[in-house]
């Protein structure tokens, strides 16, 4: 499917996985040099991980239960090193990284995020959103840093919010964008050299 | 130009009134059902001033030196009186309205910002969203309310930001967009029946 040059990547999940499938088929469309070494999940029953194992994708579940933070992150970091990815994309993983684990990927973990960042960060993005009377809403994908949906902007898509919009068919809407956004944004990434300056993202030429 | 039944619009600018402009044109296109009784500038030498004066529009000038923001406010109030005002619109007026000016006109002050809000209030808002790395803003029309940049949304159009933008290219850019903007949302308050729910702008169906 993939060449073996193509770069590793981890997919961290906690529910259905609409992200990661849409990674995973721009990648097996040939639109994304990289492709998906690992799901990780912390929830054992999440949807997107019978769909990695349906997909010949190693899927690792690591339960919280009775783990610290430390303890937890470890234990992904052993799943993500035993299977050698180099990039980590969150796909509705839902739990802030802790300093240590983004030290261990720096600059090389991705997040998706239901809004136009800066505005509103956190939980319930659509919902914000349409509760805000916003007009035009969107997605962003940014890399992550320690803060929550705080790290540098890589690709935004803006999504209409239309008058008989209700917050969930706001974010089906902006779900569809997001299908789209995250392969473009890792694609960038991937295939452009690039630097993060003051807190923008600033890309050069393509590379040969 | 104008239809004798047109709504009584104000506008307060600081500096060249390109958004004055804008409506002033859709007004006369007879594409908002409004005329602009008077313009109102807090800076003597505003150009917008002069181009309401070439257009036959009544200019007033109310310097800020030597009054309290009371006593400014009372007498941009009084101009607004004497020319029947029913509807304020801020066209780059540079100061925050008090509670008494809002009050004078409820949910009848109209404002333009050129972010999508609430990403980037304030001043300089175009380089603070290309500072921030954002991919997409734009520009909002607001109603006004006490706070800064804070009342209810009635339009937004998302502008992106380019690889070679820098922050003049996209103001130049958004700016395009608030000329379209401003004239549509004043329409769409002008000519549609809503209500303020929560701070949500609610339309409901055309005006007979």
């Amino acid at each position: 499917m993939s060449p073996g040059g193509d770069v590793r990547v981890a997919v961290l999940l906690s529910g259905r996985g609409s992200n990661f499938l849409a990674l995973h088929q721009a990648m097996s469309r040939g639109e994304v040099p990289a492709r998906i070494v690992v799901v990780v999940t912390d929830k054992p029953k999440a949807a997107g991980a019978a769909k990695a194992e349906d997909l010949g994708i190693p899927a690792v579940a690591v339960s919280r239960r009775g783990l610290t933070r430390e303890q937890h992150e470890e234990r992904i970091l052993e799943a993500l090193r035993r299977h050698r990815a180099e990039w980590v994309c969150l796909a509705g993983y839902m739990r802030l990284l802790s300093p240590l684990f983004v030290a261990a990927f720096p600059q090389r973990i991705l997040n998706i995020h239901p809004s136009l960042l800066p505005a509103f960060p956190g939980l319930d993005a659509q919902r914000q959103a349409w509760d805000h009377g916003t007009s035009v809403s969107g997605c962003t994908v940014h890399l992550v840093d320690e803060g929550l949906d705080s790290g540098p902007i890589v690709v935004q898509r803006p999504v209409p919010v239309t008058a008989d919009d209700d917050p969930d068919s706001l974010a089906a809407r902006i779900l569809t964008e997001e299908h789209q956004a995250y392969p473009e944004a890792l694609k960038r990434l991937l295939t452009t050299s690039w630097e993060v300056e003051g807190r923008r993202l600033k890309f050069f030429e393509e590379r040969a």
